[in-house]
């Protein structure tokens, strides 16, 4: 029942902070950013706690090294906040305004949804970006994170805390939830009513999770079998770069491309290219077999691999006979993150785009670019995958509601 | 299963209706408006099975009525896609769009959600109302109504589905699930993945269950606790019209007011004009202590009279001491739809405005204005009164989700 519990406190906070004006929020944010930063060897200390555990546990480098705090990587989470209070506020927008036809005067503001979960893994630095975002946005928040980093996210929040109070706005707007046990993710799947929205970041089995077990409304983040299509009419220089990036860049992410697909008309000339500068990167292909003549290390591609997220370095591979194919292909394993073609057609860019259902679709251009942070939003909470309410990198405007708000004079319906 | 096989054949027409033009779309509409009207001896004969069915249940005459269909209500069904056809078309609006720092296009434009379901009861000239918005949009429509109108919901779908299938598009875009059964609403709210969203329309125990057992997300709708608040600064005259308006026009609307709030100090000069208003109206009053002095049939309200949404001649009234207590009294017993203050003063509208967390405030006017026609939408598929997606009534542009087109020249990410 403590999340319960928690949640309507964060309810009771939620009133206060959506009457707060930019300033004062932007003041909370600011001054969580300073004391993130004089609290710096507190911070260090508690990691370390977390960091020998996961050590003593096995755990792989890559995870303790995701899992550690650095006074570097401490200043970095200040300065995100400090960016958040250099944003506009969305609260207050007006998105729609008329007046109607018998007078009333209609306006469609942005609102606070009120209370927001999120429930993430792995990196502490999370804590205190999507505190900061909930809080720029009005939305109180209650925060679910890793159990491996539970000293870290404690003695981060005790510190946003602390700001928030010290800056006049309810220290309740940020909270951080029991991770030691399964319950609390439980509870808050079932707090409708008292929590808007759930966000689950992570990986695809704790996001099956959520979306199937919570009644409160969720917005799905993150899963991303992403594709690049080398059309026939592509610019092969183009789609070297493209193809290369949207795996390479970064292997772990989720705008990261997991499948490349090759019309049969440029494979002779495309492929043996792109094969070899996989090799160069130490990426495994995972080809069909029409791909498998091009390269010495071809893997066969098994059923599996089509719908493979790997966030590692293998990439499958495909010839396709047509556009048509390809996008068959992208609608039968894509998860609507997002999907890319190469081409210099403005016939097949506009079919592909037109009939690729994701949340996202590159243009002779990496997969890699579907980011909050490069779409110029500033801040980003994570990439919705659904339809509903947000789709793509959400900002600030994507954590709000609106009310419509009418003003008459004794109006009455005829 | 049937449900499933009918969902994934939605999927695959939805396809093609997302790439229809506004013309196309607009053509088929036309056409459907048509085949009603020349149809209109058939529907009128399947209509009067099911109004024997529901006079043999001994229905009571009101939903009788309410199930009744007369050539005029048919001619109506016709005018309303003929109305449709009138409005812009929504898909394809681009919502956003900017030349990021590195020379990235960045659209954000409207698409189809895909699959809509649609579960609603009573009249069955919703069926026609909802495919022609679903098909407007874009989006197949999965329509399971009422067993009450079996035989006049299929006598009308058999009647879309031809004239989709003459205008050029896929007759599967509007099919009728089995209304014979719960086993049909059981597998919809189960199709995640070939549904998009399911729409309930009804009554509250009918929303409930879709919200706490559907894996495909839901968009709320409908039920309202919706206040009328008369400040101690309200002009009574406005009071008078805008209680009475708002309880009175319609009795059996979500937007109809169920609970009025009277300021302590204009008590004595406000509540014997609107209880002798009410009292002639036929609408029993359901007072609070406070009340029952002004109006001698005044029954005494029980704890259930403030969380009741009647739908009915009866309305719970109480004094309040404040603005405060009047706005804490609609934070506990509304349900987010539409909240009315009548007041002069601007510190307590604003105030108002702000603190009540609603779909709709309304200001010195009726809470029956909070409807898609009123708002100059054209179309109105429900009133959502959840805060994700769309909030208040919902038109055509609440019916679509977006995509982000990216357009480079062979981007990379750095």
């Amino acid at each position: 029942m403590t999340v319960l519990r928690q949640a309507a406190e964060a309810r009771r906070a939620a009133i206060d902070l959506g009457a707060a004006t930019r300033a004062e929020k932007d003041r909370a944010l600011l001054l969580m950013a300073d004391r993130l930063v004089e609290r710096v060897e507190d911070i260090v200390a508690a990691n370390a706690a977390d960091v020998n555990r996961s050590r003593e546990a096995d755990q792989s480098e890559a995870m303790v090294d995701r899992l550690t705090l650095t006074p570097e990587r401490i200043a970095a989470m200040a300065d995100g906040l400090r960016q958040l209070a250099a944003l506009p506020d969305p609260v207050g927008d007006v998105v729609r305004g008329s007046r109607l036809p018998n007078g009333l005067e209609l306006r469609q503001v942005r609102v606070p949804f009120g209370v927001v979960g999120i429930i993430y893994e792995g990196r502490p630095n999370v804590t205190a970006d999507a505190a900061g975002i909930c809080l720029k946005s009005g939305n109180a928040a209650l925060l679910r994170g890793s159990g491996s980093a539970l000293s870290s996210n404690a003695a981060i929040v005790s510190v946003l805390r602390q700001a928030v109070a010290d800056a006049g706005l309810p220290a309740n707007a940020i909270q951080l939830l029991d991770a030691t046990t399964r319950d609390s993710v439980k509870e808050l799947m079932r707090a409708r009513g008292l929590v808007d929205v759930l966000i689950p970041r992570g990986g695809a089995s704790l996001i099956k999770t959520v979306v199937e077990e919570s009644t409160v409304p969720v917005i799905e983040t993150g899963v991303g079998n992403c594709h690049v299509y080398v059309d026939e009419a592509a610019d092969l220089e183009k789609a070297l770069a493209v193809a290369v990036n949207s795996k390479t860049q970064r292997l772990s992410t989720c705008n990261t491309a997991e499948t490349l697909l090759v019309h049969a008309a440029v494979a002779d000339s495309f492929l043996p290219l792109v094969l070899e500068e996989y090799g160069a990167a130490g990426v495994t292909v995972h080809g069909d077999p029409r791909v498998a003549g091009y390269g010495d290390d071809v893997v066969p591609a098994t059923a599996d691999d089509w719908r493979t997220e790997y966030l590692s370095a293998d990439i499958a591979v495909g010839v396709v006979d047509s556009l048509e194919d390809a996008i068959d292909h992208i609608r039968r394993f894509g998860t609507g993150h997002t999907e890319a073609i190469v081409s210099e057609s403005v016939t097949a860019t506009r079919r592909f785009a037109a009939q690729v259902d994701a949340a996202a679709v590159m243009i002779n251009a990496s997969t890699r670019f579907t980011d909050g942070g490069e779409f110029g939003f500033g801040a980003e909470i994570g990439i919705s995958t659904q339809k509903l309410h947000a789709r793509g990198p959400m900002g600030l405007p994507e954590l709000t509601s609106t009310k419509y708000i009418v003003t008459g004079n004794g109006h009455t319906r005829g």
